[in-house]
């Protein structure tokens, strides 16, 4: 079978992505490894699914380049958001997408009608020790701990997964020490690990150790948490752009919501036989 | 500009080619490192383009991956051999081919008209000690060297670049050993290392550690060496399979030269907009 797809990124995260709508996939975690392998397929972190929806204007269903399922992606829905808009699947805006975690809403920035930007409501973050998890009842607002015989001050909190958010120099620290911190005693689940400079107060730095995948380039939900803790700390306004590895995105923080908005590129569209 | 392309594969050893027989690309080694960025590009070990040559059918110029030239590679060559009868560009067979090694012969077995296994005349190995080179002036056959606190019984030999093989069990060694005995001091310019076990006298496995890349999926070169080591040792016939990490290429070796046959793979073809 010859099947279409296209390839695109959000800060370096990179997925393909299949039309589905006539159910011409059945074992997406198969075909999900087949495509993703980057020397025998066509390379990716993970493919992205277009499928029909009646509760919204279409769903999509991302698998991880290993095969298992991920019920949402920051910087896949952006990438979803900006493929089934261009490719005239869905031609509102916003857009409603059904994922594993719910409905969300895709606000497009368009120019010349091609979306540049991308909205995406990432839910309301939660310091309770309980949500996140913590070991013991106290939050982790500018504790100190201490992970691989190093001391550290971070503040826990639930956004979407857990975070733990190191403020200081970026140059100052081994992206590698993460893994202590995630590790440690005090995160029952682990705990994804941001190291976040100040640069002022509408620029941060970022960069992140995720639980079980370790440094990446961009990390969309380490990148709201970094953003609501600074802005929580004074160290920034609620709206504040995030540099990280993969490149650049905003973040805003209201009362109610944490918005993420950041680029998405097509690299390459192509047909492979499957 | 919208580039058509194509992705092909040997022994897990990948290549985006590209039609230039129009120059439509002037800067190889800018395109180059743009199409084989793995998250922002197509991904790839290098590019293959295919050029005019009035010496040969055709011309194959390669670059590496980072952007730097390479004058030849024999996973290169075969898929190169693939794409330009596949596409018609080159209807006979054997196919002359332009390199920067000189001009190479490509023998193809062919299957209804698709090409299967492709075989190179890799050129004739030197074990003369100046020419692989070693220190002093005695050859390495079955010869005691330390590395890293080991030793190793080692074997030798000019194969395109230098090679040396390390008879034995593949269960036993660890590849990254490769690096001490690549940078230790009785190879002047380095060399690659082949850990090579012998099954049968028809079957050998070779795990390759490459100087100055590590370990890598196949290195032709490097199986070509192993299979006349094993057959000039009488451990082998002269005609073998040899097993790597990305698949099985067939290696004969002859009194004047010694031929490769191996696999490749068209994975997906495409446009990317550059």
């Amino acid at each position: 079978m010859i099947l279409d797809f296209l390839k695109i990124e959000g800060l370096g995260n990179d997925f393909v992505v299949i039309d589905n709508r006539e159910n011409i996939i059945k074992d997406y975690s198969l075909i999900t490894r087949k495509l993703c392998s980057r020397r025998f397929g066509i390379g990716g972190d993970g493919v992205l699914f277009v499928e029909n929806s009646e509760e919204a204007d279409c769903e999509m269903i991302i698998y991880n380049a290993d095969g298992s399922y991920a019920a949402m992606c920051g910087n896949g829905i952006r990438c979803f958001a900006k493929y089934v808009y261009e490719k005239k699947i869905c031609m509102c805006n916003p857009i409603t997408i059904k994922t594993g975690d719910g409905i969300k809403k895709a606000y497009l920035e368009l120019e010349n009608d091609k979306v540049e930007n991308v909205k995406i409501n990432m839910g309301k973050e939660s310091f309770n020790p309980k949500n996140i998890p913590l070991v013991g009842e106290e939050e982790f607002i500018n504790k100190t701990i201490v992970a691989g015989n190093k001391e550290y001050r971070v503040t826990s909190l639930l956004m979407g997964v857990p975070h733990t958010v190191v403020l200081g120099a970026l140059k100052d620290i081994d992206i590698n020490e993460g893994a202590f911190i995630e590790k440690s005693e005090y995160f029952p689940k682990g705990t994804n690990v941001n190291f976040c400079e100040v640069i002022n107060n509408e620029y941060i730095k970022v960069k992140t150790w995720e639980r079980g995948a370790g440094a990446t380039l961009a990390c969309g939900t380490g990148s709201c948490a970094c953003a609501v803790v600074t802005s929580k700390l004074g160290l920034t306004n609620n709206k504040v752009t995030v540099e990280v590895p993969g490149g650049k995105m905003m973040v805003e923080v209201n009362e109610n919501e944490v918005y993420m908005i950041g680029p998405c590129n097509i690299v390459f569209e192509g047909t492979i036989e499957i």
